[in-house]
């Protein structure tokens, strides 16, 4: 039997979507990437809303003029200098780096202050950090055991260098720093043994407090945690060092670290995407949603399959949308649609009672479970402004470790 | 209390792990990477075992060659042209790409025979695969809908290019394709009014079948699923079709599907490296773990904290190593050590009664629980044999989707 479209039609397959396809689809429109729009980016695409992005980056540079306190946002969120720039010119000390080639990223692109959150102890990436700190003397290094010390100290000595470090100081984490008072303290006089390092003050990250749901509980979590710091830094200063930085603090906490005495400087991250995780812990005055910040960041991707009536396929996988928390990655814009994993290239998007699916060929945007591992799985981020593309951003410091 | 490092060590503080580390660390030694050695790679790193991996390579091209079947491996897999050309030289009839990013890295190596085995709708994506069709004309396209039709019609009537394609049949997975029978019949009549269009044969993915437990349920399982997709083949040669190809199987199946009449090749992926999530659904003859093919990839990570008694952290966390299943990662060579996700940046090791934790400074390597997102989460794999890194290869195909 020859079939033409219309046969085709009326054997029942498809029929509405191919209906829906001749009315949109335009071929090969505005594939100049200076002319791109929000329609044709190509998925899976990771997104950032300039507005909502903006405000955030406003308001959390406010908070902090307003509190009196610094903050060096932590680029681990965007590994994007382009942001980075941002938050500089919105008045940041500088930015911290979770890993040297996000610091080496940040200090290419002109960005003073960088801060090394984590621990190193592999001699390369030692030698990497010294060659930045030569490069841009502003650049600093927490450090919690005395094998960090002792590499660092005979690098910056071969390198002829001076370094400034804080002390990582563990406040609960149990992942990283040195135990608080007394360790703390015999760390930074061990530090002190070597002429090349200078303390300049205390790093703590109380990433349990972050994300604990109901403003209150949180703020008692975060006020137990950093008041060990806060302690720690006073008996490092007591004890006549010159500890003048305590750096912690996340954008779960910003509010609550801000009105702390002897907190410093913030190293916010997530403030300027937001996110399901974050937004679910619930604000001061906002109830059960963090409404502080807006979600900025979305997954951008394409309706591809459409053969089921219960149910439609996305280009959008595991290896496009960060599925490794407990929430779901929400269609901006589609109420009832449900996001589940489809393996590792699709997402398959079902129904509640009394939604409609989309067609194949539409595009839906993804509010992210979790920013930062969900940046850290694309190369580029697409920067509009309403259905306009005004930018692409390199994730310039989402690259691995290098050899050399 | 001024403290040298004796003091520091009589203080207690990390003990151990000084002594440890004054014995190993030798700075700033074998950084030239032509000079690249396993102990000095920059963590977190991705590795394959080069002789695991070769064996892999060489078991299954073997497989398929007693089987009479051809194989086209998945790219999907490994996103790396090098190891698409040492499956080429093994035998391979081609290989197959689930993005177009990843189908132009392949054709960019020289490699014949890509199948684009994902279904796109995006006119710039249809575009971009017209062009490579037109670069190497064996490149093939699966498609499942006639929207996707319609495109590739379009754009290969306006380059003057003819195209291969196979009809992509939904057997079970329902994500993409057309329904097996008569529907993928009126498909393929449907495509026949496109004279630039060719139909090559039948594409079947039972995803749903990859990973059943036991072999005899995955047998059944594979043989009802591929069973649809052999009549439907029968069905369009019996129309006047030219379906020379069945394309289908996965590692997990490679041997129940090699054994199905009608069958002709085989899209095998994960079998290069294998991993936890493939090692639990049994073998044929080797009971709870299936071992025809052997562990090859790993997450090389460093251990950057031993504050506590009860656990060390090390540089590995949510992205460097994927968590996307049940399974977790599993320390090589070190009995009774548990991964647990410390967060986007770090991996914290706990023991079971008995065993030995790691000191600071030491390197683990990480046996992955699904090897596909992982690879997608690095630049670079480093191929070793023994302690020694042979080579490093390009994770080209990784890149997401280009903007021209």
């Amino acid at each position: 039997m020859p079939v033409n479209r219309r046969g085709f039609l009326a054997a029942g397959v498809a029929a509405g979507l191919l209906t829906h396809w001749e009315n949109t689809v335009t071929f090969a429109e505005n594939l100049d990437p200076t002319n791109l729009i929000k329609a044709n980016i190509p998925t899976p695409a990771l997104l950032v809303d300039l507005e909502a992005f903006e405000s955030n980056v406003k308001s959390m540079a406010e908070h902090c003029r307003k509190s009196g306190r610094g903050f060096r946002p932590h680029a681990k969120t965007h590994k994007c200098p382009e942001i980075a720039k941002r938050q500089m010119a919105a008045g940041a000390l500088g930015i911290c780096a979770a890993t040297v080639p996000e610091a080496e990223a940040l200090v290419a692109a002109g960005i003073t202050g960088v801060l090394l959150t984590s621990p190193i102890v592999e001699p390369a990436k030692i030698a990497r950090m010294i060659a930045l700190v030569k490069r841009e003397k502003t650049t600093m290094l927490s450090v919690g055991h005395p094998l960090e010390i002792e590499l660092l100290s005979q690098a910056a000595a071969a390198a002829g260098v001076d370094v400034d470090v804080l002390v990582d100081v563990d406040i609960g984490d149990r992942r990283t720093g040195i135990l608080p008072g007394q360790p703390a303290l015999e760390l930074a006089q061990f530090i002190a043994k070597h002429k090349r390092l200078h303390i300049r003050g205390v790093q703590s990250y109380a990433g349990h407090a972050s994300h604990v749901v109901g403003w209150e509980a949180r703020e008692k979590s975060s006020r137990e945690a950093m008041g060990k710091s806060v302690a720690t830094r006073e008996l490092l200063n007591k004890s006549g060092f010159d500890a003048d930085i305590l750096s912690g603090g996340s954008t779960g906490t910003y509010n609550i670290d801000s009105t702390i005495d002897g907190v410093t400087e913030l190293q916010v991250g997530s403030y300027v995407f937001m996110d399901i995780d974050y937004r679910r812990i619930g604000g001061k005055t906002s109830g059960e949603n963090y409404s502080d910040f807006q979600h900025s960041l979305t997954v951008l991707a394409t309706v591809v399959n459409a053969t089921h009536p219960d149910r439609v396929s996305v280009d959008a996988g595991t290896k496009a949308l960060d599925t490794t928390t407990n929430w779901k990655p929400e269609a901006k814009g589609w109420p009832g649609l449900n996001y589940n994993r489809g393996g590792d290239e699709f997402g398959i998007l079902t129904l509640e009672p009394g939604a409609k699916l989309p067609r194949i060929g539409d595009r839906i945007e993804f509010i992210v479970p979790h920013c930062d591992p969900n940046v850290s799985l694309y190369d580029r981020i697409y920067a509009t402004r309403g259905d306009k593309v005004e930018a692409i951003w390199p994730i310039a410091a989402r690259r691995e470790a290098r050899t050399t």
